[in-house]
């Protein structure tokens, strides 16, 4: 496909500048345990050039992995979290006026396009259909973004990478994806980590002893076995690094567990009473 | 019927310019395998000065179809995803403050009527009602396209054509067409190529060798027969030559699949598990 | 009634002037064969300065029937096909800021009174409320125009005439007329023309043979019949006259009958395969 | 109460003009036939300056008894058809940016207040419900309107009256209005005129001799009778008038019954088969 | 707590001016009349620098009660009445551009903080929800108004006082008060006044004699009787009022009784003669 | 993570100003009896920088215990009531016309993030969904505020603290938290304060003598026990304090606990009934 050809009449473009758009350019190796083959799958795709979209349920390591990934392929990173208000113009970019200039200012999409960027968009199917739709030319053969509002075709350099993740444990029905869309992208089911690595996961992040860790992962698999049965979902790596962090501070471990791990879960009285039982159980 | 005459009062026009949109021009062919008669049906309907609606399932070739007529028939190309807030001054155009001067910005579909060329609305029934108005008397015998917000009545060129798509089988209730915008099209039905047919296509933008390719089709079939038993759609094309280009930069087949395959189609467990089962059976 | 009198105060009136609507001023007389006295109806309310509504399926020919009055009464036309996001300021007008001047233009309802035109109204009821509202001083006594936002109070000439449209077949019941607004009205009801005279058009704008013409409506006849049956509606006038220009063109009539007839119908496999049925059956 | 105190700060007024609103005054008295004491209490309630709300169906007079009282009263009138979009601004007014200047326009309500005019709401209940809350400060003690965009606080002159229309008969329950509205108002229940004073009525607006009168005017009764029996309302007299002016045109009165009286009342074919049949046996 | 502390950076403050908000001080000593112990409680929350919450049915003199001890207390008053498009900005003020210029315009609530007024939001749950969260800080400890756009923080002065109405009787269960809102404020419950008290009223306000308004407040409590059994609510003191001040005219009591008191009231044509029934069993 | 590198492009970053957010530094230590192991807690959630959740029903001290811990951690405060209607711009900031400036405004989250201040969100899932992403950076291993608008990138400085309330006990179905943002939060549950801290409180805070004070608790413990049998909520520890202000001003108990306690809790008679029982009974 040849470079798109502007329609040949008088052509007014405003002056037009752009903003910056924060692109994170990881200098440290983001602490990341492999739990299968997620690291070459996504290094392939990578490779050929197509779009990634990761599944699993919260605090498994999603955004953790892309970060890791983003250091290890040498690519700058740009995150959009997506909700319910996020609009196409939100992530491609509109006109604004400054003094008495017009500026277009990128979107980080558009940004992370021009860059050569993996743009991450975090629970994809919270934003509005129509940026589900306006990736869909970044994710086929034309590997391109069309910026109807500047009247600019930007095909996407190679290093360009689009990833996008959703959680379908508790998305509602109407917050399904098309198929048209899903099938655009190669997947990636995530889950919690095995036992042993998220001990270590712990240990590392939390800066607790392994024994410690090892009793704060046996309670997080515990809370994970309620889910369905009074939990929407169970404890994520995160929960036990947060008790692992107040534990490390000097706090008892089951006021630590208390306030990070079992408060945030659950609101009702008898699922609270079973998590302080567990509590109690493993401390 | 006589050009439009326009009021006699007073006429003031904004100074107006309008910025490019892209205009496709293809200059190689787009590989595509023809299933039936659907390169004459078009090539006619292009002739009667007719507009066409293209109608089948996610990934079956509908948009590469648009493609290789527009390089066939030598004539640029504009494409346009539809989705839930694309509204009327999306395709029509709009104005813009651009510094202290208003300028007019034609939309995709001014654009293509003033260029004589093909516009294509993917998915034509994902917009809000008012662009489906606003292309009937494009497809009538009036051929012209009213701009109401600059007074401008333009009419088509004999070269340009519209063209929809739409997928009946996941289209909602709520998103139906009136039959007073489908009866003003030529329809052309699509379906997924046969499997000698897909197989070419597997080894022509997957490169794999033959029988990868077969067994690809082989796997695409089967998950097609899942339809409505847990999946929505089965494997469009597009899924197989995913799967094929990470075979071809040297991953496990089986791994593969799981990645481009199964993991985009399903969520559910129990799906999941019977895709893998097809996996392992194939390969 | 006295023309109204503004009231006094001092008046700052922007400097307005107003853009074209175009006003279609039909040359030849567009074909239009009558099938009962709506000509005679239609002249005599013209001639009573009442206002018409049209009635009847999608494609029997009622947008035809007011280009053909238009042209026989040497009034100008202005169409405006009504959706769901159809207001009163795009009927009425509105204010457009160009340079550092605001200009007002006229909406195509405005335009149509003020040059005594005849303002067509097509499928009124998917306009918005407010739009069903602001027509109901010009169908009465008062034969008025209110332009709230100009504070003008516009008097309609004699030649002005309202016509709207609607098709109460497969309008849903939140897209109901109501009494206060059908009562305002004289009412014509269309439906298909008779066979011959069918025919007779079809020979005349799709360029076929009397033979096939029959044949394509009889055709069209038989898929009226399914109406209910798995079609929304049977295939209108147009239909068959897309049919004819394709056989026309050189298409085989079964081709043709699929592509213009069957598939813009229908998406259900059992209705395709009834109506490929009705195809084998006529030619 | 005493004229409102301005919070006393420094003020910077805006440069404001006031475009102007319709206000009609009649010079002829409108033809209206009184059919009970509505004249008396009308009058009563403008002299003791209390608003009026008038209840009944479609086409029985309403406006029309508002225009002969304006005349009666020797006030100008505004006249506001509600409807779903209506708000407060477009009642009270709004700021409009005119060249460099801001511009204050009037709505039709403050200019009725200020000019001492009577305000007619027709269908209140079709507008928003801000609007049925900007006018209870005019319907009780206070007879003022606060006009809180201009920090305004015009209290009523006099002869200001409100008048407020509805049509029980057919509105939604989402449509009722709060008893808070309601007792307001003094209300006067419509209804069709009696026999021989409707057939005064056609005779005196349709050009008709008596007896043709009297024939419609049985018809219009017949009509009446099938409300809730395929009718959503029986036809108002303003139907009746419209048979009798294209009869009075020469139009045979069957023709002319049915395509101004039984066509615009009915869709369904049994409905309009049992109005053809009335038709019939009235003339 | 001390005064707020902007964060110290270059503070760029718009030129800024306030427009009036119509603070009403009463001259006169509006007519009410207590029924029990609310001028105590209300002067005593007013004292103790509480808001005030007043419940009851419509016409029962809550507004007239507010006025009665604005007056009383020698404070301004400010009412807003509340409707479901009543946002925050409304309450507390909005950029305006005047000119070349920005001006800030003080909401109505603004406007009385900053005076000491008394601020009496009517049917506070019509508004929008925001609105309610608004009014929190000046309901606790803080007993300000943060006004975000200004980067201002207005603690109220002693003599500020926020009172709100609902009427618990027929607000649908979607404009329930949250606990959170309701648990800010001292609550007066409302009535209809008793018989002579109310016949009292009748005669200040209403210009008939002793007799007449014992038969218009027999009347009004029959009507309160039929609640629920036909009508909404029974009339309110006002409709009393309104009778009254028709047959002071000279209005026969039957007729200014169906116009005042039964019109209003109900549409049902049963219980339209109920309350006939009643009219002429009282008169 | 290093810091964020802006795309390398011509920058034009319009002359932004910063207004003023109102960030509270409590002088005075804000009374606050600790109930269980909260004050640690929250201690060492600041200490580790993690986010924190508090939960619990009305009026029992959440947002004076956020308060009391920014004086005792000695960091400015900005509280937030969130609704229906903020947006993440009412959070973040948004742009400002200001004479021929424009100008940004930081809102109270970008504030206390760039000041180092708690941000108090209070009752966070009334706000809309795109406020709970907007958090989501800052509530991770980031603890940054992309400022999209801006193209800034905020890291927050280690005084930064993030708390958000909410109510579990009342909070509809369509306002639950995601896990995803829930398990980002240590978080503690509140409670009505035991009998003896109750009174104390009330106490301090209402002028009362100690027995007034427990009557008043045990008033406020018995409608606590009417929760879901008629009340939605019981009385908070406010309500007990409005109460004593109202009994200290020298109003009799029983009418100050009828205004203060019984009113605003209940409408409907029977439970009116119940709570006037209560007051009987107490007093």
């Amino acid at each position: 496909m040849t470079a798109p050809r502007p329609a040949a009449r008088n052509e007014v473009r405003a002056d037009i500048h752009t903003l910056a758009t924060p692109l994170v350019r990881l200098a440290n190796e983001p602490y990341y345990h492999a739990t299968g083959d997620e690291v070459e799958v996504f290094a392939a795709a990578a490779g050929s050039r197509l779009p990634v979209m990761l599944k699993g349920p919260t605090g498994c390591g999603k955004t953790r992995f892309v970060e890791h990934m983003a250091w290890r392929l040498k690519r700058p990173l740009v995150t959009v979290a997506c909700h319910d208000d996020l609009t196409t113009a939100d992530l491609v970019g509109r006109y604004l006026i400054v003094g008495d200039e017009t500026v277009w200012m990128d979107g980080p999409l558009t940004a992370a396009v021009r860059a050569g960027a993996i743009c991450y968009l975090d629970e994809i199917v919270e934003a509005r259909k129509d940026t589900t739709v306006v990736i869909h030319p970044l994710t086929d053969s034309r590997r391109a973004l069309p910026v109807e509002k500047r009247g600019e075709y930007i095909e996407a350099p190679p290093d360009f990478m689009l990833v996008i993740s959703w959680n379908p444990g508790y998305q509602s029905v109407l917050k399904e994806m098309k198929p048209s869309t899903r099938q655009r992208f190669v997947a990636l089911d995530f889950d919690y980590p095995q036992a042993d690595t998220e001990a270590r996961i712990v240990v590392h992040e939390g800066g607790v002893d392994a024994d410690t860790a090892q009793k704060l992962v046996k309670l997080g698999g515990l809370t994970r076995k309620l889910k369905g049965a009074g939990l929407d979902e169970g404890a994520g790596t995160r929960l036990l690094v947060h008790a692992a962090q107040l534990i490390a501070s000097g706090m008892a471990p089951a006021t630590a567990c208390t306030a990070a791990i079992a408060r945030p879960l659950a609101d009702e009285p008898d699922t609270r009473d079973a998590l302080d039982d567990l509590i109690r159980a493993v401390f």
